[in-house]
């Protein structure tokens, strides 16, 4: 990639962060009312310390560090990188004000531009490039976080009435038949990818079919009227307790009002389509209303076999596939092999990508991953046979 | 009281309320990182929800209420008045923005005011009195909240370099003999007062002393040196177990660094002046120094007995008495007889005031109270033997 | 006292243990669902233990030590006398069995006594006095204890068809009057006392009435038919958060079959007797129903003033005092200190003894004392005005 | 199998499970500290319930319950078959006593036997198979249950002299070169095998090698030694939270003495033999140990492929694959189909058996399978790389 196609992204993304953030009024910036999702401007700030951290400390020297309380207030996970405030207190940083954040964002900026037009490496690609797929990937957390908070205010906040982004339909049915055989698995070619996507490898699949839709409110609306929530039978043990503990009755958003399902978005309260794609269920739902309909969730590998075959991108896709090392993975020295490897526990894998998931980010070797009783991403699901 | 007089009563206690959040940035009314302290925008509205839910709705036929859904977010406690937001969730609520509260609280005045110029009855006259009240307690509340909040982070934020709030000495020492005999305890006259300090009544006691000054924190820098919080057989049972648990080693607020004792103020991050008064102790702590003095902490009698002879006024002083009713305690009917009554299990009384407590508020009956544990108000130690 | 008289008190308290026992299968002996309550072969071990380790230890030069894991098997709380195993494991000790604690029991017996006989001195006998009243508390643990680890079983064990001990009725009814004025307060003369019962001292009490009968469990019944425990008006705001958190719809070991209330004791599931006496309630249900019927439960003061004139010892009495020292309350030195002062804190006083109480146990100077959740004693309700 | 066959099958099994109680007395049959780990009763007693509901309430028509309750108080997880007793109350319920279990016992003994002799069908084969082999299975978990309860004592209880259980040594070492190929996974033939196991498939595995001897005390204690308990990088990230907040230093039951390993054992406190097999560690533990030798662990595909070619048995073998579905997996009908599949979430698959483990019920297919933080159980580590 030339100097300045690289530019040209980075300024791309790093401008699309901030679009998103149009709509918010100061406010919004904090909120953080549970420890999973983090507030707007923890985010913004995160994302841009990626770049301060890992390539201006390190390949600009005469690069002067904007604050040096940022790397604790905006770190994120990396226990190599040192001290960093406790996840849940992120809400609780009232200061700096949104508005030195969006300075931070300048200074940083400019010393990325400054550096990649003097001395582009490949090094410094490559970890230019993964702070691109990185803010990338926070540019998608900011949305479903954002709508995680809006959606404990009784207002139902609007964000903006164009992003209901839970309505759209299938614009494909049946079902796709897969011969057994062995098929290639994982990251190909030179493209970008994530070091959870390496380690390309074969596996052996038996016959199989995948439905071409995805199931749909009204599909899921049959089962909890069917009494789906109450019956163990469809549950696995530990989901059965989530939902006795939790008091599961529906998808995450949705509420009823006097015999109508609705369900917050981020355009507001809005009437359940029937004919739209389910949203907002976690693994143990998806698993329950697939033996529910005697049938089952994919495997990741049957997935991404076929995932040519069909369209996908709507919904992060559920599979029966736990979160586990590919052949071969390794992990990166320092920092930034912290990226993936150390969450391959008690996750399971998700396919696809989603509504929300920002343009140019989506794969079909991608392996999303989540606790399966987590729901507030546009998480969705395939049935397979 | 003319209706001047109480309209002037009103508007200063209203003023002073936007006052005090001058210093504040929209980023700042929101944060609540603990449950049991509330974000500013919350006070501001739950005072103002107060005049419009007990006063407006009841006497002014004409009132339109400013927003339904207000009593939903900013009711705190009143059972009797309905559905409330889960107290832990006062933070994640980002709308309204703090404009539309201030809009909120303007047209309430307005209404307030109309309602005290036309029609001004006893009832309305003693609900007002008790709102201007309510709105006190919440400013003290307003200022040990937010130096909670702000205390979580590493930028020490300064609200007002002129609100240290913790730098006064004693100006008083030796001690105060008390002879034994039967004493008057509770308030008299036609001021206000709250309900719990009703029921005048005579307490027997016996000959005692209280200390002139209030312990200062050189004073119990001693006791941290003399290994205090390491020796069990100054402490409850329950203070013991709550200093292992919560790994307390100095007051709410000290750190040191290089053996320098720093605590965080609203005026930033200070040294620890060992001339000062000890502030933001917990019952515990305060018990657990006296019996390390070989001393105890007074009851509320023989502080209101003796409050005439020496200074309060700047920490809210720990007595070892629980806080119960008094002899012909009466709780009022309806949503103002849940103000006080309901709290009298499992806390301790407290008498004075704070540097923190606003003008007027402050009188020799007045009993706060709160769980032994806490230490975000300005409390201090006052002995006894 | 004399030797004999002594030696003759200590072996006959002993004896009680043992005979407690009686009825107790091996697999009886350990059992411990809850952290509260002890499993009987710790108490039998425990009151032993400390006859070792406060005389024998101290008083008998030749003595050898049974066993000396047994101090850290056995403590409970004295932090003075070195670890402990964790309250909440003293059900995991299966070993020492059973036959092993009373050989130890038998081995400190004889020690004591032949102490006793040998060099009896003031400081002995006051030990072995304390001693002996400290079995006799445990000997009521002891059977709460064991009813409550019986409750949970679906067989309704019958630990012997006599000790019903929830059957008697009041045997007085109307109020009596007390005249204002000052009353002395705590223990006078030479007997045994606690510690926490000295500091003789005066209060001062307004007029005041006591329902010369405890509260039957027909007028209860009538609380909850009331809808006594939907009801927030009549609970303290913490007893509010219990009834609802613990989903509390009744007495402690009641349970309603087709519309009749049997309550389970130690005789077995027995039917209530609307005339019998309540009992165990938590002090937040008696302070409910007192507010539920107009009146109020006494102060401690009130109950040992009036002491002498009505009918005591069927239940433990919830007072709505704290329990806090008396003025002049001193704590012993070393272990024995540890006492009871250390729980002068979120506790609530109960006055009398009850049905399960030790013969030779009770005075009314006695200030029993527990968190306001519990009700595994036999606590019932006076009524005050 | 002739009815002969499987009479002499059922009685073997079912008098080892009472030969593995001889060493208790009636004391240890209760205890229960903790709510994974059932005591020796309630393992007696549910496996005899087993029988009695699977089999002789279906397929013996004039059987009469042995006791109506036992049904409530010994199921254990299915909730097809009704109400049960919170699992950690299993140690609460002292009744019935031990001695009426073994009557239990006899009864249901008497009735199966009276039965296999009467008319076997194939379906009863099948089902007293299925008990024969559960029944060996709560074997193995009665004496790590018990394991784990007696540690908990001081006094180190001794069950049997003869039962170290982890003084074995490897009898093979170097590496197992495995090809890569197309291999079949899972049960064939017509011996029992669980349901899990079934669906047999191929997999694709790539070249990989195994170590043919397990990782040894000596290993892990230069892993200790290393640092490796304070390395985070070794770590996963729920294993690093794991050692953090339980502050785990060793594998469970080692405790160090003046710097010399102890370990308890069944056989009581013993010194830790650097030759022999690590037992007691969790998956995050063996997936951290491997990490710092800077390989990793086998798949269960790669355990079982090359299983034929090293020898096994010792200790449960973590492996890195989730426990989901084989292809194909069915769920059977009723309660016998909650055996295993509702467990297939957020745990990990072991290989192998154990020094634990009953004769007979060890298979190269069987898929044991617990949450990664467990180390109760005989679990040890075989690498791979
Ligand atoms: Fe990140
Ligand atoms: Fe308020
Ligand atoms: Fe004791
Ligand atoms: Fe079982």
């Amino acid at each position: 990639m030339t100097n300045y196609e690289l530019i040209h992204q980075f300024e791309k993304t790093r401008a699309h962060s901030v679009a998103l953030c149009a709509p918010l009024a100061p406010e919004d910036y904090n909120a953080q009312p549970v420890a999973f999702a983090s507030p707007p401007k923890w985010h913004l700030a995160h994302i841009t310390w990626f770049f301060e951290e890992m390539i201006l400390r390190k390949y600009d020297e005469n690069y002067v560090i904007f604050n040096k309380d940022f790397s604790y207030l905006f770190n994120s996970y990396y226990q190599t990188v040192g001290e960093r405030a406790a996840r849940s207190l992120r809400g609780a940083m009232t200061r700096p004000l949104i508005e030195e954040i969006y300075s931070y964002r300048t200074y940083v900026d400019q010393h990325i531009v400054a550096l990649l037009k003097s001395k582009l490496s490949l090094e410094i690609e490559t970890l230019v490039t993964l702070g691109i797929q990185h803010e990338q990937q926070h540019q998608e957390l900011l949305l479903t976080d954002l709508k995680h908070t809006f959606s404990f205010n009784p207002l139902h906040p609007v964000y903006h009435e164009k992003f209901n982004l839970v309505q759209d339909t299938n614009n494909e049915e049946g079902w796709l038949a897969m011969p057994e055989g062995i098929y290639e698995i994982g990251h190909q070619g030179d493209g970008f990818c994530f070091d959870n996507e390496l380690g390309r490898h074969k596996v052996f699949l038996h016959d199989y079919q995948l439905s071409k839709g995805l199931v749909t409110n009204g599909d899921f609306i049959a089962f909890i009227a069917a009494g789906g929530y109450q019956e163990f039978k469809y549950w696995l043990d530990e989901g059965w307790s989530w939902v006795q503990e939790e008091k599961i009755t529906a998808p995450l958003y949705w509420i009823q009002k006097d015999g109508t399902w609705f369900s917050y978005t981020l355009a507001g309260l809005k009437p359940v389509d029937v004919d739209a794609i389910l949203s907002h269920v976690s693994f143990y739902e998806a698993q329950a209303f697939a033996t529910f309909k005697n049938m089952r969730l994919p495997t990741e590998f049957e997935w991404e076999a076929a995932s040519e075959k069909f369209n996908w991108g709507k919904r992060w896709e559920w599979t029966y596939s736990a979160y586990v090392p590919y052949p071969n993975f390794k992990i990166a020295d320092g920092a930034v092999g912290e990226y993936n490897g150390k969450f391959m526990i008690n996750t399971m894998v998700l396919r696809g990508s989603s509504v929300a998931t920002s343009e140019g980010h989506e794969r079909n070797t991608y392996r999303n991953f989540f606790h399966p009783k987590y729901r507030w991403q546009y998480t969705g699901i395939r049935l397979a046979k």
